[in-house]
């Protein structure tokens, strides 16, 4: 699918979310050939919001404004799946879910990575900090200052992107044995049995 | 807002909404004058689909095709605060966020009630069962074998609902101190200083 943002035809436009209670990221990732680039980077502010539903609902606004705007083809959300206790992971989930929603409603597939797999893949490193991952998205990205001025959450949301643009274009192979099977499972004429 | 369906004209129209993460249960309650009535009934069933994010979409979509059938005036949404672990408080987050954004997509304001409130309001026993929360739906409501042949998820739904009415429609001086001193900031002209 070809999606046109400015002058520019991309190849694929990836939308990186992450969802938070009081700010949330957001990154767009245009990929051209095998070349991504960055489109746009952002922090929606939600703590200005007393009231739990309308954070909701500036959440839900502002992601479908992006999907809308962007036509992205595919989203990758950075999702922890731990977190201190019960009642502030069933508050990231509204936020996710509401997020997930604007995407769902314009039929645009989501994938969720691991804050520890998104550093992996920017940086070699599953422990590396927010700003490791930053320098690293600034050197593969060709971000300018301007681009970085915004706060490190909308990093981190462009490092979801750029993961889910690495995770989606390596080969099969690469992800060991569960993954073997599969591939020998769904190519059996390139296996000699 | 007066709400049509089918032939009658509603003074207001409540959707109630209990969603899971394998069954989500909604009941839409019309109200005339002081007097709440069941629209409509049901259950969509999720645990058909194996993908996280196809019953998330699933929720969504259901959800906003209730809300564009029946034009709620609002939501209310059994919402359990503790859960057994993170990872489940998680899911349901996720659940209750897609649905969520479907009203919010609508400009329908949201209420939630714990599950003991609802029983409390419906019983008057915040522990009772959920077919003890369903025999006196069926009593308050009229509601016909027929209407209840659908699982106990659809009446906690309506349950919710009828809830989300009575704590509308009562009057604030029940709510204790804290709201009387609200209704004193809110009513100067009503109370003598």
């Amino acid at each position: 699918m070809t999606t046109a943002t400015g002058q520019q035809q991309w190849d694929k436009v990836i939308i990186g979310i992450d969802p938070g209670t009081n700010l949330m990221g957001y990154g767009i990732l245009g990929v051209k050939g095998k070349k991504p680039s960055m489109i746009a980077l952002g922090v929606i502010t939600l703590s200005k919001f007393e009231s739990h539903y309308m954070r909701l609902a500036r959440i839900y606004e502002r992601v479908l404004g992006l999907v809308e705007q962007y036509l992205p083809d595919e989203m990758a959300i950075e999702a922890p799946f731990f977190g201190k206790n019960v009642q502030s992971m069933l508050k990231l989930g509204r936020a996710q879910g509401v997020a997930m929603a604007a995407a769902l409603a314009r039929q645009v597939p989501i994938t969720e990575y691991e804050p520890r797999k998104i550093k992996m893949a920017i940086t070699g490193n599953g422990a590396a900090s927010k700003e490791q991952v930053q320098e690293m998205l600034r050197r593969i990205l060709n971000l300018s200052p301007d681009d970085l001025h915004t706060t490190l959450d909308a990093t981190d949301a462009l490092g979801a992107a750029l993961c889910h643009f690495y995770e989606s274009s390596r080969p099969q192979l690469t992800k060991g044995p569960s993954s073997w099977k599969d591939f020998i499972a769904k190519n059996p004429g390139r296996v000699k049995g």
